[in-house]
């Protein structure tokens, strides 16, 4: 089990590292923004001392934009993140894509374009032994942070490329809906693609926005063990993440929250 | 074109079919609640008498819940519903399928349940010249409204029934998202399953629960004009329903309203 950092936002890195460590827990996933805060190098250190491994960092992507000095500035970023996620020696990048630009109803070439930056930057993050992976976003998202919103669709764009260049996140919280999602976790598995996975229940009424409604484990209606015994079925090797963004769990002791999750995840997944 | 009593749900039925009929608007679809408020038998000579024809009747549905006396009384509410659409000479009555029943994580039982009632529906619609039309509802509504989230599926279901009994509704606001929509609507017009075709565009920020952030023709990022192109060429012979479910809508003046959405058909639809 792996604790994503925004489940617990309000703890410090240091903190983080700590209290999983004491915890048991073998690994975060960080998000770059804090990252930079708090510097990559001292942060991988931070990480590293504690005797945890970095399972992901989120979030490069936003590869949608049609302008061409917008797309120049989102690939160098892009860039700058596999260099981030190399010096926390993660293998995984995660990507949310990017949405519709404004003004545009054309999926179809928003999709494309982010090949178009798969293709561009796939090599370069190889090279530095990050693997690119694609996030399928919830259908609520479509318009406005990740054209791509079934796991079926996220295949379709790595299977462009290399496994070990592209590969896919299965985040429960995206495709818990999806009747098809089983056949595309055995495609993703049988393929190696599945570079991430994540947990997360749903719960309603969604908020406002519908970003911050991500529930805690076993507070949903998620078969959350069925989807980790998927993952496992098809050989995924990789660590679970639980990455809630919530702010009921933010308001609370990080440690307990922390505690609370891996309680859960005893009950609901493992 | 028709307009959906819930674009403007301030209008009493005399002036909604009074607006409806002075521009040039050939036919609403009803809700049963106002319907009912109003009087079925009145509601159904107040629109005829305008020269209105009752494109759709909303709705029908919510037969997933297990414990068998919900279940019974679901399924007398339905017929109930049948009866009225049936008054109304309406040939389609919406289904809303319905959620998780609370505590339940089954979303391929829930769908089973569908399946059971729609068996027990259809001939008594159909005895009484009514099709049941399973409308597939956006995936963020998957928990706690209606578990047939795509068209895919919602075909699936229909296709175990005769297609003058059990067909599906397109509303762009539920799947425009769905990279298999195309190929979808075409399965659905060769099957001739399109039961109704209903119009709304996608906005954001979604509000609070999303129920009411559907937008007006034009405002969003869904391409209209396709949708009903491509249900014009799998050979929909029905009418394009507008329902767009928005608290700033309902604070204007309603013959306004009418006239605007009629404008905009024209400008992003026709």
């Amino acid at each position: 089990m792996s604790i994503n950092q925004e489940t617990v936002r309000q703890l410090p890195i240091p903190e983080l590292a700590r209290h999983c460590a004491e915890l048991g827990i073998g690994g975060v996933g960080l998000w770059r923004a804090p990252v930079q805060d708090y510097g990559v190098e001292r942060a991988a250190k931070t990480v590293h001392d504690a005797g945890l491994t970095v399972t992901s960092l989120c979030r490069g992507g936003f590869f949608t934009v049609a302008d061409p000095d917008a797309r120049a500035a989102a690939l160098a970023d892009n860039r700058a993140a596999i260099n981030e996620a190399a010096a926390l020696s993660t293998g995984t990048l995660v990507l949310v894509s990017g949405g519709l630009p404004a003004g545009s109803r054309d999926l179809h070439g928003a999709r494309e374009r982010i090949a178009d930056a798969l293709a561009e930057l796939a090599p370069y993050a190889a090279e530095r032994g990050v693997r690119l992976a694609i996030e399928p976003l919830h259908p609520m998202y479509a318009s406005d942070r990740c054209v791509v919103s079934t796991l079926g669709q996220a295949l379709d764009l790595a299977e462009r490329f290399p496994a070990d260049q592209v590969g896919v996140v299965v985040d429960t919280y995206h495709v818990w809906w999806d009747d098809t999602v089983s056949a595309g976790i055995a495609r993703a598995g049988a393929g190696g693609r599945i570079a991430a996975f994540q947990l997360a229940d749903w719960v309603t009424p969604l908020p406002e926005g519908v970003l911050l409604g991500r529930g805690q484990l076993g507070d949903g209606c998620v078969e959350l063990r069925w989807f980790r015994q998927r993952v496992d079925a098809v050989g995924y090797p990789g660590a679970v993440e639980v990455e809630i963004f919530n702010p009921a769990l933010w308001a609370r002791d990080g440690r307990e929250v922390i505690a609370e999750v891996a309680d859960r995840y005893r009950t609901h997944v493992a």
